[in-house]
């Protein structure tokens, strides 16, 4: 029988096929056609715009990173600041690579589309979007491998790996947030100055803010994404791992023959190994849908997104016995691939079947009714999702305890090269459409990238359900891992457990004071972005009136100005919401102590999950019922009818509930739970 | 030295004394004068609505009565069913006596206009709203007052106490639901076909549904309001009772100088004692503000609002010594006195001040912006609020314990009387508006009206705050009551107290699903009043077709078929969310046991306390901003602007949001609450 310790390295190796296969998929991504001069041009804006603001974003979070990293020297010693450094370093390598990836596949897809074809279309979009998939998964697995192989018998093995995690999760909350502001701001903004006050069309050459819409969809959904992507996967991981070396030994679950401590050691590196098997089964997988460019993308792409976790668990039904490990880690695995799935599909449901008819259809009387419909949508697909999420909760803690809810996540995570692949695919495709517009290109070939950007809604969707079921599995994780780190340190120095009881005011006033977080960030957010859009609106009426010959398509616009407005106000805006998110548990955990920061992090959970869902949700049907009624879904009320200017307002509505709040409410628990366990030593013996 | 317990009466005389208050107000008002006969045949349309909508729903809630009366006799026995039929009777007695009054002040009101006389047509308003105040403060004593005094020390006391307040709560429940459908049904009905799609005046006596929409005034903000504020108060009593009733004897708090049970004694008694002295001191309030009728209306009603807790402390502190009764009692009275003001004015803020002002510039911009601002105002409002209710029971908590969260809410509740007068104040001044207007009295009358209508408007938002502060207090305190109870049984029957610890799966799966239901809630209820709205317009439609020479003011509409709908509609539509509150509890108290059913409390108090008010508050908000508007608060401008149409789309959104949806929300978790209270002695001991 094979040891689970003779897999150490696989974690590493798992890495760099990971990187390699980004590599690979680069290459072949660069070596395509660039289609002519217009298109390079345009294409060059977008990806210098793209850049500019990532090394703009990266020297505001260098500060952050360089304050907090000499707090935690203080605090935790530097071993744990120097992993807390590399967890963020990887974080921005990965979007940077990401981000430049995407910012070239843009061009070569319009041009694929340019000749005709589709299905090549569709796979260098695609190849461009798995250089991001799997530069994010290769990167954390790379990361926790290392780590976990030098300091694994190390006592403060934990500490370090929170740090990594606090790492991993400070920048996905800024790139989130701050990419959401500027994604948000700069579709609002250039909408409404170029479509709604100069009457012009989308994407139209003459907008000066068509540029910085088109950057923000990488900064958005690329950059952004992928930040939030590589943290849910490291956070998975190490909360498994965490729980793994704290857990009371009476209560390790029992997953070989052996005795207590040995069980542990096989605890702490099976999520690692688990998630280094799906790095590879993503890659056969990617692979794979290759082979089926031809057919329907939409049923590839949602097989695609599916058949990881599934497959896992599978593949660790057959293999686990030959290690000698209970069947019960299959259990948990099984139970967070199917969630996974079943979620994915829910979202999917509710961004695109009966209820955006409903939506559209509340549009016949005026967008107040859609406004209405739209927001009671949202709110009702709270239901399933975290009924499926609670499910898999208590089947997985069936099995394996809480070290399983933890295990369930990186179960429904195990795909996460493809889900990144698939969500970057989405502005990329989009991108592809806005050169083809601003190009001049023609409605063909508009049709082909228009087809190609709305597969990329619906994937989106199943992979906004991924991301947002495995954030309420890992912060349940991190939560419970949170706590038995403050019992394990309050037990080595005598103290009694801390008691979590719900009817202590302690825990009753930290749920209250939870409870208000993710509303807080939902407005700052949802503010921000009407802030930033006020001054890019300005700027571009500005463009309109004192540029001459502008409007008759004589003169050239000035985007790089609105690429640089909307840079300063997104990376000004994303201040407020992030430290609420990273300081908000530091001040409870220290003035309060622990019990009431359990509490805060319950309440921030319990509304921040269902908060998250509604406002993604919702933002999803506004913008498909808008979209389905500009396809013809209304007979009688096409384009431009009143029904559609309804359906236009919730899509504007939608904007930032679904790709700014939703998303930073998403982070925002995510981040306490992290914070929250990093500190929890230095807090356990507080009250 | 005095004894509480020779007090045991004052409940039941304050009570009495309410309802001769409530009587005299009753006399003094359908004495003066009604005008033409015009005004009274439009009075008396609304007024023959309003009570054909209550007789109907009461005939619904009969069988509800009926239903779940024989459940409660056969687990609980049928003294608790008798004294469930009591609460919830009481609650009808006191919506049907407020009703009636409400329907006559409004013409009397709409004739003091007429003459000019703002000061008496603001006293015969009050006079109207102070029946209901006194009757729904006055029976709730009175009927907890008479169940103590005969049950005092019989063991099943608590039982009954429980059954009286879940009869209670289930009137609220629907009450406000059902009324909440209605109205904000008839509102946007009546707008739509009427403003909207004929282009016709609001209140347009041309339009079949402006009928209904006054009726809907009463419905909601009467009958509802009046259902919700019995409840909270006698939530609040029975919470403080039950604490101190099941309380261990080892933490009874130290109110007397006397030894642990007679502390007890003292406990029980001394809410009931205490809200007894809050009606007395509301009569003074209600009487001393007449004397101010002739200075500015918004500056006394906002005193008298906040003046009855405030006196009741400063009461409390002289004279509780005298009883031998600790002054730990005046502090937890005093945390939630000012809690409560504090709460009041904040929400006074968020709905008029410089929010307001944000809301009306962001319409310059269209409807989205509107919106987007007025959802962010409604989130951030959360905040403050919340803290606050956490701080008070911070405080109440440090001196007397879980007993002194209740005192708190007890506390906040004293002025019950005046917040209620104050509240049927509003619909009162708003259907005299509507019947000036529908009589055709001209702009001076209607001059007067409408700035007692906006005085309404102003002390509708305090009367708001309190009503949602003291209901998360209430539920807190419930909470405690529920726990305490589940631990009596658990240990009278030998077996070790419930383990309510945040970590254990149980309690953390019970938090996920109680997440939910404030957003299925207000998901249901939102759509509930879309469905109803389309069947109104469609009627009015049907009538403006059909009817010749309705459209040019030569027929006359046939009012009462919208009467109609509207009361079918709103009773069918309160089912789904009315069961979803009672069943909930009850499933998942049975199915899953106490340890769940507590966590779906917290997670349902958690989200719901913040969802209240972020609904309530963002409808105040947009309503208010729309008015901004209307006053000429954006220079340039006016109504019937760009910037106003896109206002009127905030207001019609948040229609539903602040009388619907919130109000819903809030009574949601009260209801899961005091249902779980009861039935948590047939519940402890599973699991």
């Amino acid at each position: 029988m094979m040891t689970l310790e003779s897999l150490l390295l696989t974690p590493i190796i798992a890495g760099v096929i990971g990187l390699v296969v980004a590599a690979v998929f680069y290459v072949r991504m660069i070596s395509q056609p660039m289609g002519n001069e217009t298109m390079n041009r345009i294409s060059s804006y977008v990806r210098e715009g793209a850049m500019a603001f990532l090394v703009r974003e990266y020297k505001v979070l260098a500060v952050y990173t360089v304050v907090v990293g000499i707090a935690i020297a203080i605090m935790l010693g530097s071993t744990a600041a120097l992993f807390f450094v590399l967890g963020a370093v990887l974080s921005l390598l990965a979007g940077f690579a990401g981000m430049k990836a995407a910012t070239h596949a843009n061009v070569r897809t319009t041009q694929a589309a340019a000749i005709g074809s589709k299905a090549k279309a569709l796979l260098v979009a695609l190849d461009g979007g798995a250089v991001m998939g799997f530069a994010v998964a290769g990167l954390g697995l790379l990361g926790i491998g290392i780590l976990y192989l030098i300091y694994a018998n190390d006592p403060k093995v934990g500490t370090i790996l929170h740090s990594f995690a606090v790492g991993a999760s400070s920048i996905a909350l800024f790139a989130r947030i701050g990419g959401g502001i500027y994604t948000k701001a700069a579709d609002v903004g250039a909408d409404i100055a170029g479509k709604v006050i100069q009457g012009i069309p989308e994407d139209d050459p003459r907008n000066p803010g068509v540029i910085a819409d088109n950057v923000g969809d990488n900064v958005g959904d690329v950059a952004g994404m992928g930040a939030d992507i590589y943290e849910s996967m490291v956070a998975a991981i190490v909360s498994a791992m965490a729980i793994a070396l704290t857990i009371p030994a009476s209560v390790i679950p029992q997953l070989t023959a052996e005795a207590g401590e040995a069980n542990r050691t096989t605890a702490v590196l099976l999520p690692l190994v688990l998630s280094a098997l799906g790095l590879v089964i993503s890659v056969v997988v990617v692979f794979g849908a290759r082979l089926f460019s031809n057919s329907k993308p939409a049923v590839v792409l949602r097989t695609a997104l599916i058949i990881p976790p599934v497959l896992l668990t599978a593949v660790c039904a057959l293999v686990l016995p030959s290690f000698g490990i209970s069947q019960a880690v299959t259990v948990a695995l099984a139970a967070g691939a199917f969630g996974g799935a079943i979620i994915g599909l829910i979202t999917e449901y509710y961004t695109a079947a009966k209820p955006i008819r409903l939506v559209a259809e509340a549009s016949l009387t005026g967008p107040a009714t859609n406004i209405i419909r739209g927001l009671a949508v949202g709110m009702e697909s709270t239901a399933i999702p975290i009924i499926v999420v609670a499910l898999a909760a208590y089947v997985a803690d069936a099995y394996l305890g809480l070290y399983g809810v933890a295990m369930a996540a990186v179960g429904m995570l195990a795909g996460t090269a493809v889900v990144m692949t698939v969500d970057a695919y989405g502005p990329i495709a989009d991108n592809a459409g806005g050169i083809s517009e601003m190009s001049g290109l023609g409605k063909e070939v508009r049709a082909i990238t228009d087809e190609l950007d709305a597969v990329g809604n619906t994937t989106a969707a199943i992979g906004k359900g991924f991301a947002i079921g495995s954030a309420i599995l890992t912060v349940l994780a991190l939560f419970s891992a949170f706590n038995m780190e403050v019992n394990h340190v309050r037990i080595n120095n005598g103290l009694a457990e801390m008691k979590l009881d719900l009817t202590s005011s302690g825990v009753l006033i930290g749920i209250l004071l939870g409870s208000i977080l993710p509303f807080l960030v939902g407005s700052t957010t949802m503010t921000a972005v009407g802030r930033a859009a006020g001054k890019i609106v300005e700027e571009i009426r500005r463009q309109f009136k004192e540029i001459p010959g502008l409007l008759q398509g004589k003169a050239e616009p000035e985007p790089a100005r609105i690429v640089d407005i909307a840079t300063s106000a997104a990376l000004y805006e994303m201040i407020v919401p992030g430290l609420i998110a990273v300081l908000a548990p530091v001040l409870v955990g220290f003035v309060m102590g622990p019990q009431a920061l359990a509490g805060l992090l319950a309440g921030s959970m319990a509304v921040g999950a269902a908060m998250a869902l509604f406002m993604a949700n919702a933002g999803g049907a506004w913008d498909n019922a808008k979209k389905f009624i500009e396809k013809g879904g209304l007979p009688g009320h096409p384009k431009g009818s009143d029904a559609h200017k309804g359906a236009v307002v919730g899509d504007t509505v939608g904007d930032p509930f679904k790709d700014t709040s939703g998303p930073g409410v998403a982070i925002l628990i995510k981040v306490m739970s992290v914070v929250s366990l990093m500190i929890a030593q230095l807090i356990a013996t507080i009250g």
